[in-house]
């Protein structure tokens, strides 16, 4: 099985391309914090609808609005992408969830990935979700005959320190629980991302440009929260179609 | 100054497109072999003529002809890509050249990127002449008011574990030797790259794709020579128009 990384969205070239990866199961990584507001969501609910339009998220009816712009919470929203936020107000999202009301998450970097790829299956990873991510994918792929590709989603031009330590912690997952004798240089796109995951990579996501920004605007928590490993379970499928993400 | 990374000729997408790096200095990186053997001919004589097409190799006129295909010499062609065979042969190398003769190499993967970037100033790095092309690269940089690109020329579709560690070694002295008080953080992009050169790189290198298929072709030495830290001080500077590369 091929195992491989995507360098596709951070670039010097047009951000807005679309990737095919219909070959692949996808795993898309936005560190902090979209992913593991996903997770934190569909801990709560089976299906939550993904927009990078604030006007489109303002279209879903009778709707808790969730998002972001520059990581602050969007004016006249229910609550920001805050998985900590989130996890406070569970109750309240829980019971609406369940009186069929919606929830609609709008973020800008990982809607804006999701919307790109090609591909029958794309799964949401997290470093809170990551070996029960790399579980479902590695089965997924095994079962159509299919690869796995990581995709740190990045910043608009920048490059997110984070999600590729993210992918690096997936994709040791993905080897450890499979298959031990895989050579290293059998997959040597994926050693820089797997070698920082045996540094001090905490650090290097607090320290980061996105951590720094999170601390700065007073969401040290989420930082703590998207960088506890395998503290969430459920594993999101997006689907293009309807634009949501429902557990896998 | 910026410093950065590019991951543009590693990726899903098309390999041929064209880059715009006006706003840099560029480090071309293609650490097996090709830029070994272009600071080795530096070495010998000012200026070669480097081409991707055979056909055009052999259109000039009076040269020694220089080149590899999937890392074996060209039938017909003088040399193999190989800094080793040259090194042997430079005195008839540098006899050619000082008796009017001219040198022409011909390479795939180093020749496509360098004809697909668009910027003043190419350079050649390698890790044979990592601190000198870090030096060079910053002084014109600065003189011209750009960052630097440092591109990983990697195989076509394929990544290059042996090119990322170059531009993480040159990176390196590109820190050291200029600002010790840059902090990482400021450039996110490198920190793969740079945290490779920690590792235990040239095992890495030795046991990569390229590296395994230069072994069983018979040259060991080439690795042990391109992989050995600032042992050239030449730089080649790339001319598009001329697509010739001159020493700088």
């Amino acid at each position: 099985m091929k195992i491989s990384i995507s360098f596709d969205f951070f670039g010097s070239s047009e951000i807005q391309k679309t990737v095919d990866f219909s070959d692949y199961c996808v795993i898309v990584i936005d560190v902090l914090r979209a992913s593991a507001t996903i997770c934190t969501l569909l801990d709560l609910c089976d299906k939550i609808y993904i927009t990078g339009s604030i006007e489109k998220a303002g279209d879903i009816e009778n709707s808790i609005k969730i998002g972001e712009r520059n990581a602050k919470k969007i004016e006249g929203f229910d609550f920001g992408n805050s998985p900590v936020e989130l996890t406070v107000n569970k109750n309240l999202i829980k019971e609406h969830f369940e009186n069929g009301g919606n929830i609609v998450l709008t973020t800008t970097n990982g809607t804006r990935v999701l919307e790109n790829i090609v591909s029958d299956h794309i799964l949401i990873g997290s470093i809170t979700n990551a070996k029960s991510v790399a579980k479902k994918a590695y089965k997924l792929a095994k079962e159509n005959n299919k690869g796995i590709m990581l995709v740190p989603v990045h910043r608009k031009g920048n490059f997110a320190i984070e999600d590729f330590i993210g992918a690096g912690i997936i994709a040791d997952y993905i080897f450890k629980e499979y298959d031990e004798k895989i050579p290293d240089e059998k997959f040597e796109e994926l050693i820089p991302a797997r070698m920082l995951t045996k540094s001090d990579w905490v650090r290097k996501i607090f320290e980061s440009n996105s951590g720094k920004n999170l601390k700065e605007l007073g969401y040290f928590e989420d930082l703590i929260f998207c960088t506890s490993k395998n503290t969430q379970k459920s594993v999101g499928i997006f689907d293009k179609k309807s634009g949501s993400i429902s557990s896998f």
